[in-house]
C-alpha cells in the first residue's frame, strides 16, 4: 500500500470520511487512492478558500474534523482566510497539504515557498511527515490534534515522495476523551459571586450556545437576575422553537458598554472578556465599564456546557426551587424581552408575510416568515442583515452560524460545507455583496453537489460596513476618490447572471412580495438557488 | 499631516503612483487621504489575490513597483499566491498592510493573525512602523528595497493608530542605485568557454528577454555556434518584428534533458540551472544531462543586459567580424529553425486565417493572424495555449508574460495590472478555464477601469494539465472518482454569463471563422471583452 491510501486508510479509520480540495500535481497519488477508498468522499472546490470554509462549516454541524486537501504552499495560502475564521470559531479541521518530494526540494523549484512557516500562522498543531512509515501513525496523531480542547486546525504536510511510496499502514484511530470538567471549586466560587445578589452579567459563547448550555444559562439567569448576553460572532447559535432568546453583545463597543454597565460582576462561560473588534481614536479597546469585576468561570478547552449545568444545578439547590424543564418552561413564558433578559422566543411568533418595497426590513420579515424549520443559516450579512435575527427568533428551530474571524468571503463555503454535512435540512446563506464576491466559487460547488442551499444575495452595491467604519475612525478630508473605493456601483454585478454562469439557478427580488415568492419557491425545491435581494 | 497622508505622499514622491486595493477599517485613514494626495491611482479590486497580480502586471510593463493596500494578515494571506508568483518574476512591489492599532493588539481582536510570521513568507523585506514620526522614511525604504536587485516583495505594517496619528512628515525619495555588473574576469572566462568551440547551450531568462538582451544573445549565439535557449516561464518575454526568435527549455523535464544533451557546457544569463517542475517517480530533477559543465555568467541581482553585451563584444572582437544590428539580421535571416537554432521570426509572417473546427490549433492560429501590434499577451493558458508562442513568433511586436510561480489565478490580474500599466496597447488575456475562476474578479476591475483587455477564455472543461500529471507521476488504479476531481464539467461553466454578471461584455466562440471574428471586434474596439473559445 502506497502512502496516499495509508493516509486516506487512517483518515477514515478515524471518522474523517469528507474532503474538500482543489488538488494539484503533488496530490495526484491522493486523488488517484479515492477510488480504492470510497469510503471518503472527495467534494472538488474551484478555489481552495472553499474547500478550507465548507469544512469549517462541515465540523461546526458534526462536531467532527472534515480534511482539506490543498497544493503546496500556494493551496493553503488560497485557504488561509478561511482557516482564520474556522480557527476563531476554535473549529476541528484537518489540513492535508502536498508538498514536493523530499529530494526535489533542494532545486528550489517555481512552486516552493516557505511552506512549513505558512502553516505556522494558521495551525495550532503541524507535522511534514519524513517517511512513507509514519504517515499513518501522522494522520491519526492530525486527526486528534485537531479535537483539541478546544478546537483547531491540525495541518499535515505530505510529501509527493511519501505519497508514492509503498510501504505505509493505515494507523489505529486516536481515542478522542472527553472534554475535561471546570474544577468544582471555580463553579462553586462563580454560585457565590452570583448568590450574592450583586447586578451581574453572564457571557456565555462557543458550545454554550447549543441547546443543553442556553438552558443552563437560563436558568442561572432566572435563579439569579443575571442578564444574560452572549458573543457577538457565535459558530454555531441554536435559536427558534422555543428555545431561550438571548441577547447578543453589540458590535459597536459604546453599545457593548451600555449593555454592560450597571453590572458589579461578568462572568464569562466560553466567551471572551469583551472588546472592540477594531481600535477608533479616542475610544476604548477594553469594553468592560469600570467598577465590574470579571471572572472565568470556564477556561478555554473546559468543558462550557457541564459547567453551566453545573453551577445552575448548584444555584437551584441553593434557592431549592424546581429547575425542570416545567421550571423553565414557565420561568421564560413570563421573562421580558428587555435588553438583555431572558425572552420567551416562541412567545413572538412567526413574522408576518411583508409587502411593499424591498428593504432590510421587509426582506428580514420575509426571512421570518418562512425560514423552515430545522434550517441552518449562515450569516454574512454584514450591515443588511441586521433585522434578521429579531425576525427569526419566534420561528421556528434553526442554528446560526457567524463570520467568527471577520475574514470575508467565509459566508458561501460554510454554507457548502453545511450542506454537505446536513442532508434533508435547508441551509439559508444570508450574503452581503461585497463579501459574496470573495468566495462566490462556493456556488459551483453547491450546484456539483446538488446541496439544498438558498443563497439570499443582498445588494446594497458597497462595502457599507466601510462606510461606517470610514466615519468613526474620525477620518475627515475623504471625499469622491475615498468613496469610490468604498462603492460597488461601477459597473453593478449582476449575480443572477454570475450564479447561473455556475450552473446555480438563481432570480432577482425587487419587492417584498417577490422576495416571499422566491424564498418560498427555492425552500420548497431541491438543490441550490440564488436570489438576490435589490435592497432600496 | 497624519501618518497616513505621509505614507502617501512619501510613495508618490518615491514614483509609486498606482495602489491596487480592497481596503478595511484599518486601512481607512490611508483611503481619506487619497484624496488629498490625487497623484496617488486608488484602482479597487473585489479580492486581494487581483491586487497583488495586478500590481505585478503593473511592473513587470514598467519596471517600477505598484504599491497595494491590504487589509491586516487575511488581506495579506488573499493576496499571497500572487505575491508568489510576483516573487518568482522579480517584481518590484510594495505591499501596505493596515493592522491594529498598536495598543489593540493586546485583546486579540478576532481579525489579529501572525501578520509578521505571515509576511515573512513571502516579502524578502518588512517592517512595521512603530511610531508617526518613522512612517515617511519608512515608505522610502520599502520602495528602495522593492528594486533589490533583482527586484523583490517588500511589506510595510502600518497599525491604524500610526495612520491616524499626527506629525507624519513626508520622506524624500531614495535614489536607485543602478545594477551592478558582472565583473570582467567573469566575462572573459565565459567567453573562453564559448571560444573552446565545444558544444555549448546559452540558457537566458529574466531581463535577458527583453530586447537588448536577446539581441546581444542572438550575436553570441551567432558568432559561437551555441544553441540559445530561454527560462520557460519568463516574466516578460518580448517577441515578434523580428526579434530573435528563442526556443523555450520544456516543461517536461526528458524533453529538457533532450534540448541540452549533446552540449559540453551550459552558461546561465538570467536564467536559472533547469530542474524538473515537479519530481515523478523514477525521473531525474536535475535537467543538466551528464558530462555538461553548467557556468554562471550573472549572478542574481547583477545586470544581465550590460553583460550579455559584454560577452557579445568580447567574442566578436575575437573573431573580428562585424556586430551591428546588420549583420544581425543577415544571420538571422539565414539561419535555421531547428531546435534551439536562433530563427528569423519575420520570415514566417503571419499565420493565415483559420477557419473550421475551433481547436487547440486553430484558435492559436486566429491569436497569431490578428494579434495587434504592440501587444501584451499574458498567458495562463496551461495545456491549451500550446500552439500560440509558434503561431505568433512571425507576428508584430508584442510582449509574452508567463505564469512565473506556478500558481494559478495570475493571467487575469496581470493582465488587469499590464493595462493600466500600458494605456493604448491592447493586452490579451489567454487563460485557462481552471486557472480563470482563481481570480474571475478581475474582469470587474477592467469593467470599472475601462481597460484594453480581450480575456480569450480557453474552455476545455477540465483540469487537463492534472490529468497529464496523474499519468505521470505514475499514480495507478485511478477511475470514476479521481478522475472526477479533475473535471469541470458538471455543472458547465458559463463563462460568457460569468463576464456579463461583472460589467464585461462577452461571446462564446464555437468555430474558428466565429473566434477570429469576435477577436477582430475586441481588438477593434476600447474597453474589455471576453471570448470564450469552446475547444473541441
Amino acid at each position: 500500500m502506497n502512502g496516499a491510501e495509508a493516509l486516506l486508510r487512517t483518515l477514515v479509520g478515524s471518522g474523517v470520511d469528507v474532503c474538500f480540495t482543489n488538488p494539484g500535481t503533488s496530490e495526484m497519488h491522493f486523488v488517484a487512492a479515492l477510488d480504492r477508498v470510497p469510503e471518503m468522499r472527495g467534494v472538488l472546490t474551484l478555489f481552495e478558500g472553499v474547500a478550507t470554509g465548507a469544512a469549517d462549516g462541515y465540523a461546526r454541524m458534526t462536531g467532527k474534523p472534515a480534511t482539506t486537501l490543498l497544493h503546496l504552499g500556494p493551496g493553503l495560502a488560497n485557504g488561509w482566510a478561511n482557516l482564520h475564521n474556522a480557527r476563531r470559531a476554535s473549529t476541528p479541521l484537518v489540513n492535508i497539504v502536498g508538498d514536493h518530494a523530499t529530494y526535489h526540494r533542494r532545486f528550489d523549484p517555481p512552486l516552493q515557498a516557505d511552506l512549513w512557516g505558512l502553516a505556522r500562522t494558521t495551525s495550532a498543531w503541524q507535522r511534514s511527515t519524513a517517511r512513507v512509515d509514519d504517515v499513518g501513525a501522522d494522520a491519526a496523531d492530525a486527526v486528534l490534534a485537531s479535537y483539541g480542547p478546544p478546537g483547531r486546525i491540525a495541518t499535515l504536510i505530505v510529501p509527493a515522495d511519501v505519497s508514492w511510496s509503498e510501504g505505509g499502514a493505515p494507523a489505529p484511530r486516536h481515542p478522542v476523551p472527553p472534554l475535561p470538567l471546570v474544577p468544582p471549586e471555580t463553579i462553586e466560587e462563580i454560585a457565590k459571586v452570583l448568590r450574592g445578589g450583586e447586578p451581574s452579567v453572564l457571557l456565555i459563547g462557543g458550545a454554550a450556545m447549543r441547546e443543553r448550555g442556553l438552558d443552563a444559562a437560563a436558568r442561572i439567569a432566572r435563579s439569579t437576575g443575571a442578564k444574560l448576553l452572549c458573543e457577538t460572532f457565535p459558530a454555531v447559535h441554536a435559536r427558534g422553537g422555543g428555545l431561550p432568546e438571548v441577547e447578543k453583545l453589540a458590535y459597536f463597543g459604546e453599545m457593548a458598554i451600555a449593555q454592560i454597565e450597571g453590572a458589579r460582576h461578568l462572568v464569562l462561560a466560553g466567551a471572551r472578556a469583551p472588546a472592540s473588534f477594531f481600535a477608533y481614536p479616542g475610544k476604548p479597546s477594553d469594553l468592560v465599564p469600570e467598577g465590574v469585576s470579571v471572572h472565568e468561570l470556564v477556561a478555554p478547552g473546559l468543558d462550557v456546557t457541564a459547567a453551566l449545568d453545573a453551577l445552575a444545578d448548584a444555584l437551584a439547590d441553593a434557592l431549592g426551587s424546581g429547575t425542570g424543564p416545567d421550571a423553565l418552561g414557565a420561568a421564560t413564558r413570563t421573562g421580558t424581552l428587555g435588553a438583555g433578559a431572558l425572552g420567551p422566543q416562541a412567545a413572538r411568533g412567526r413574522a408576518g408575510r411583508p409587502s411593499g418595497r424591498l428593504t432590510a426590513e421587509s426582506m428580514a420579515a420575509a426571512v421570518g416568515h418562512l425560514l423552515p424549520d430545522g434550517a441552518i443559516v449562515v450569516d454574512e450579512s454584514i450591515t443588511s442583515g441586521v433585522s434578521v435575527p429579531a425576525a427569526t427568533a419566534g420561528g421556528p428551530r434553526h442554528d446560526w452560524l457567524a463570520l467568527t474571524g471577520g475574514s470575508i468571503g467565509q459566508g458561501l463555503p460554510v454554507a457548502t460545507g453545511a450542506a454537505v454535512a446536513s442532508p434533508g435540512r435547508r441551509v439559508l446563506c444570508l450574503e452581503a455583496d461585497g463579501s459574496a464576491m470573495y468566495t462566490l466559487q462556493a456556488l459551483w460547488t453547491q450546484a456539483r453537489e446538488s446541496l439544498d442551499v438558498t443563497t439570499l444575495l443582498l445588494a446594497n452595491r458597497s462595502y457599507a460596513i466601510l462606510q461606517l467604519e470610514l466615519a468613526r475612525v474620525g477620518a475627515t478630508g475623504s471625499g469622491e476618490r475615498a468613496g469610490a473605493l468604498l462603492d460597488l456601483h461601477r459597473p453593478t454585478l449582476d449575480f443572477v447572471s454570475l450564479a447561473r454562469g455556475m450552473g446555480v439557478p438563481a432570480e432577482r427580488a425587487t419587492d417584498a412580495e417577490g422576495l416571499a415568492a422566491l424564498l418560498e419557491r427555492s425552500f420548497s425545491e431541491d438543490g441550490p438557488m440564488l436570489v438576490e435581494a435589490v435592497l432600496g
